[in-house]
């Protein structure tokens, strides 16, 4: 077989298409984050979401090395003591896949099979990359800096590494960071150990993992990721909108007790508080809305304070006091752009970015 | 709606249906270890595979309890720092789901679609249950205990906090614990915080999570998860047998690199090391045979020692150097006392313990 019989175009799934094979080795890889974690601020170890397009490179932080070259007047080498003798900065992220909600379009793209769940919050601590560019003297000429993972696969037919663009001016952004450590401990290997790139607000392709090398180019980049990938299309043969930031998204941890197998929501009457987190990395979230009637009526919810983090999701709650019967919970987050979170959803090829409310359906069973 | 309607009954996939919308719903919050994963000894932090019936529970250490009672001659409750004033055992696991090979069956048990990857290995730190149990003075008539965690919902109509008993004799094996460390750091709340059973050897169905019961019992436990779930059935009115102890299974880490979506691996020709791990929690693994040619012949590999850990897979390894074209790559151990992992299916309604080897597609591709 060939690279291109071996990795063939991408599709969409035919009505009442399931679940593939292949999309669900895909999801038995890729894990998203169970949403009771939602009750802290920052998602525990290991419930982070994760989207790891190749394998996991296991490399060994003594030998690690990455470079900046291109339009720099100082190309450097740095290894990682020499990147951690550099002022660091922490700052808590909501990194959101932008696939999440794939698997809810109608009709689906096949690709990992995102439902809600592919988002977690961090404290990521590392170098602001404008500290590491001014090192290299960033050149006039300099319009993107292309960063270079580790990790190596086909997509498509096309065998690269991962690699992906930011412009001068969003790299410059303080809060976009070479990160060392999550939580105060080194960066597991698949969440890109020993170094990634942070871009706090973007979606989580911009923020490449396993980093081995910065290039300042005087184009735009037009490699696979930039290019092909991560592009907002309705017809297959369109160049398409590049998928940037995070649209608004509010999530809610489902109340009561489950069904092991279908997931159905079993609660009691009397009242009970609902409660979840909402973020957008566009302009931020002022107030989220939560529907209990399928999205007939809505009512606002309180939201906690950003305790001054500007790119992490925020708690909102408010209480609810069913009766028996059937229902259907919603939330959905409004920016203070007034971006509102919408109800249907927002289709497009590959599946970017659908952030069409979430739907829980919930049993309030009579007594106890 | 009722418990009954909202919980049916467990049913097999028709023939060609693919994965529904439950699977997948499941699929997205019970992750597997991705195999390269393999590389590690011990599974890094967040790629240990988690199946997790009901949701997560967050319990906090300073409030939690645990109570021994039912035949013992000195009812207890301890804290977690009673707990941890006796003295400690560390074991090294490798620990597995029950349902691990599932949606490799045909037809297809639905309920978590596990591939191959529901395994991991950590080492594991608590107080050996059998020291518990002498200090609340274990009754001569106990002749089970019974696990109760802090789990809680609903399965096949019958609503339950998660609970699994083990027989006394199983109970006092002194590699049992009472654990409260995973790896040299506290649960996380998705592996059991902040106490859990081990029961090393065993599926993970008996490592009963946020543990805050045991009871002696004077006869064999038969709540929902001994005596109607985990049992091997060929038809669905017998009362089968139970799932015990972990049969034996090697894994070959996927040589090369992937394809994003299909998974299909590509090898260039010249030498590459085949490697993987293999375990048993019944007889260990005495040997591993790996097949590049679907099974048709089989080459021993290199094991590498034990290491003095009775429970934890064990490294393997084989030169190969293919030339250009397709292979299909297997592994199979065979353990002491001669138990050989099939290469075909052990079919049953539950979709638990299918050992079959793992078939691996590679191509070899021409030149660089």
């Amino acid at each position: 077989m060939t690279l291109e019989q071996i990795s063939p175009p991408g599709r969409l799934a035919e009505a009442g298409e399931q679940i593939s094979a292949q999309e669900l080795a895909l999801a038995a890889r890729n894990h998203g984050m169970p949403l009771e974690a939602m009750r802290a601020d920052l998602t525990p170890p290991g419930l982070h979401y994760l989207l790891i397009h190749y394998d996991i490179p296991f490399l060994e932080a003594a030998a690690w090395r990455f470079a900046v070259t291109g339009l720099v007047g100082r190309p450097l080498t740095l290894d990682l003591a020499a990147l951690k003798a550099m002022p660091a900065r922490t700052v808590r992220v909501t990194m959101e896949c932008a696939g999440n909600g794939r698997a809810r379009l109608e009709p689906r793209p096949v690709s990992q099979p995102w439902l809600v769940e592919a988002v977690g919050t961090a404290d990521w601590t590392g170098v602001p990359l404008r500290d590491v560019l001014a090192a290299a003297d960033l050149g006039p000429d300099a319009v993107e800096l292309v960063f270079t993972g580790a990790d190596h696969g086909v997509e498509r037919g096309v065998e690269q590494d991962y690699q992906r663009s930011l412009t001068v001016a969003d790299a410059l952004d303080q809060d976009v960071l070479l990160a060392y450590s999550m939580n105060g401990s080194d960066l597991a290997p698949q969440h890109g150990h020993p170094v990634r790139l942070i871009a706090p607000g973007w979606y989580g392709m911009a923020s490449v993992k396993w980093l081995v090398g910065i290039e300042a180019v005087g184009a735009p980049f037009t490699g696979f990721q930039q290019a092909v990938a991560y592009r907002v299309r309705r017809d297959p043969h369109e160049a398409g909108t590049p998928v940037t930031r995070i649209a608004p998204r509010a999530l809610m941890i489902p109340p009561g007790f489950p069904d092991f197998m279908s997931r159905a929501r079993v609660v009691r009457p009397g009242p009970v508080v609902l409660e979840g987190r909402a973020w957008s990395g566009r302009s931020p979230v002022e107030r989220v809305e939560i529907s209990v009637d399928d999205g007939r009526t809505w009512a606002t919810a309180a939201l906690d304070p950003s305790g001054g983090h500007r790119w992490a999701w925020r708690r909102w709650s408010l209480p609810w006091s069913p009766s028996p019967g059937e229902y259907v919970l919603s939330a959905r987050a409004i920016t203070a752009d007034g971006e509102e979170q919408p109800v249907d959803q927002a289709w497009n090829r590959g599946g970017f970015a659908n952030n069409a409310a979430q739907r829980i359906p919930v049993t309030c069973l009579t007594g106890v």
